[in-house]
């Protein structure tokens, strides 16, 4: 029996639980897991849903949609691998985590191609039968080499663009051909240290404690919803490329996280913050 | 407008959330938030709702009642202080934390006592104005001093007994006469180092974490259902008191935390293990 | 015996180990302990030991001075309780955990006075049975009240000030009258929202972990060196209100945390940040 | 200009610092870094320091040795990099992470070879073209499998034994085979849950917390001198196998970490316990 994520996100108003599960009820499906949040500052509402049963998948949107207020945003998605592209520039560490669980089969998607302004790790992805193209940008404007990569991107599958250390910045324009559906990994704790180095800003600083942020990628550079963060402690010894190093084990893994709960549907976007169910 | 806490425990079948939904509709109360886990091992249901509105406490308990498989648990909790008494052996560090939060106004409780087996903490207490009774274990077999201390517990209104560092091992008639509201701190990370002196068990072991537990309370000594628990590092130049000092913090941390979800009614007892909405 | 933190730093040099501890032994002294650091990028040398036996001070401290290249600072600390003043403003939770550790003898500091611009603390602090200063800033400009404060501190014996939450921006004069003994508690965890309301500003930016920082104070505010930093994780869930009270745990243990270094002579101040041994 | 490092590790007495200090100064060596430890429980010294200069090894190791108690243990290790041996059974998880950081570069060791009882990793490890070992424990005794294995890690340089996931239990013959070089991972927070599926123990005892342990193996299975832990949040919502995956990133984080130590010539074993230099 197949397994459906149904997510709910409109502004709130009462009976919205009772008139969604009456739904799910004379549809016959199982709920297997439910999660609501009503954000009341914004007077919002969000659900996920974890449905089973035999779906009748137009029938089942139009009956919801006919019982949600009119802003309601709806989406039922199928319990499947997704489909995604990975951009990096020549860093191992972030897309060599996501290959090994690729590899291992713990991570529930299909990599359709890794792209690269550099070809430094053409040899690592091609190890594993994936294809790596290889957009430099060598005499190339931004914008020329932007158009490029999209090019690229659109001749795969994808739902979702995730940037494992790409270290280019992205224009609005690149943004607006993938509306949240582009996943970054910072290497700092945001919103500390946006921009270049962070980690020689963390080192100057003095900090005692460093981080890495993955969000979703909007125009405004680092400023794009937050989806998850860890930290590592660091002290008077760390030089800053000591920091890099330990860094590197907080931005995997923090990426890695934030990728599965993408893959789950466990992420709605709610102005520039994310709300996780 | 006041609010409460429902709780509901059952065993799982289709249409729960559903039926359970339409009763709160029926009854016109607003859904503040909602909660619910499904164990598919046991085939337990668990609900956390907070509704808000005019409520009318036999109908609703009654007519949710009707629509709840017969093993249903429910409970209905108004958001209210709730009333406490607190054990303590001789350490400050867990019950002056709870102090400092009740002096705040940061606890959402009462603190009707603090009772223990040592007057070390006399002093301390009664700087807060919360009645302190001195019943010494001396000269008493364990169950006669036991005997003492229910005695003197009953004398108060309580919801919950909070061991903050009680250091007496409690018979299983003491447990009984509070099912379920007897909330412990053991200064270990369980299930590791059960017993006396964790911090020198630990320091044997040469551990570079250490940690504390805050649990329900049950006839096994330590085995108890899990609360919360919570870390620090350590390394090879701690002495055991360094841990113990170190530990401090924690213990103190998670007890008030475990406390506060107490308060909430956040916690389901499922078997020997917590389900926290 | 007595034991002695012997502190220095200075230029680096080829045999400074060598000659210190030929010293020390010279002296007849024992070291229980011993750490260096040799900053590579400014060539500093910077160590701790603690040191027992008969000590000679003036007889000492000369030898180790000609040994030492010029720019040498020494300091030689008996382990004893150190002298603290502490300043708050209306919050319970900073002052609330050192009176506590203050009361159980963890704390090694006389605490000679509490100095506050509110009188909202005043009754929790004579219950210790400790001098509360109330110098209200009402009617004053800022150097004025600041004059005020100075005059009241200087009336103790001090090696330390505490800001316990004192929520007054300091000027650079009443900071020069305290040169790097004056530790603060932030809360946030630096560099991220600086300013007022950290937690109002982690809210709006969406972070999925906030956190506090302890340092100390220089003339530019909150970017004096950093002692420690700690954080927790928060969610979607958490209103500003929720950050704070989540925060509060994090700002008292980091203060606190601050407070033993200095008590212990761990700090070294280094340019804009700290050397802890 | 070569860097080595120097352990030492003795019973402890007045001047040692001083003495070896005099010893590395009269060869005319830097000091680039220095760490000592002493343990008074057992009036242990133990020392690291990184020197760097022009080395005459011979005469250096007599000369230190000369200046200290008779018990005294000196290494004085190059700083290169170091061979290292992997025995794994089925699980990617660990060994992907080695794999990754060597390829990287950030990893300071040679792999000399991957020996497992079963082929499940042996595609993974030839894409990185290092020889793989298949040596079964079909139809095999322990005893005769170790043998076997023996035999093959023998046929390599190594310094270093790593049990990626190893699932085999070891005998006291194959440990004394290679005395305080063998490096395991646990897949719990030691000491909890000893022995088979932690995980499900852990998930049975409804911990909130979970995490790894680094350790070096000695004839006592799970027993060993802890080198590092960490740990991960879990709650009510995670099954076992949840628990597995979310440890998987504390376990290969872990063994990276321990390895590091390891290369880094800064575990000392002292008893059942380490000293981290």
């Amino acid at each position: 029996m197949e397994e459906y994520r149904l997510l709910i996100n409109t502004s709130d108003e009462k009976g919205l639980v009772y008139n969604i599960s009456k739904v799910l009820f004379e549809h016959g499906l199982n709920i297997e897991n439910n999660a609501e949040y009503v954000d009341n500052d914004t007077n919002k509402f969000f659900m996920r849903t974890v449905i089973s049963g035999e779906i009748k998948r137009e029938k089942l949107l139009s009956d919801i949609k006919k019982i949600l207020p009119k802003d309601a945003q709806i989406k039922l998605s199928l319990k499947a691998k997704k489909n995604i592209v990975i951009l990096v520039t020549k860093e191992t560490h972030c897309l060599g985590d996501i290959l090994i669980r690729y590899v291992d089969g713990e991570l529930d998607a299909n990599i359709k191609a890794v792209i690269s302004n550099h070809n430094t790790l053409q040899n690592l992805v091609e190890k594993f039968d994936i294809p790596f193209k290889y957009v430099s940008h060598e005499d190339l404007t931004r914008e020329e080499h932007e158009e490029k990569i999209i090019e690229v991107i659109k001749k795969f599958d994808y739902e979702l663009i995730v940037l494992a250390k790409y270290m280019r910045i992205l224009t609005p324009n690149f943004v607006r051909n993938f509306p949240k559906q582009i996943l970054n990994i910072h290497h700092s704790f945001l919103p500390a240290f946006i921009g270049a180095n962070p980690y020689k800003q963390a080192f100057q600083r003095g900090v005692k404690i460093i981080g890495a942020t993955a969000h979703i990628v909007t125009d405004d550079l680092d400023e794009g919803p937050i989806i998850s963060q860890d930290i590592v402690r660091v002290d008077h010894t760390y030089s800053w490329q000591n920091m890099r190093e330990a860094g590197r084990n907080v931005e995997k893994i923090v990426l890695s996280n934030a990728l599965n709960m993408f893959i789950k549907d466990k992420i709605f976007v709610h102005g520039n913050k994310t709300v996780i169910l």
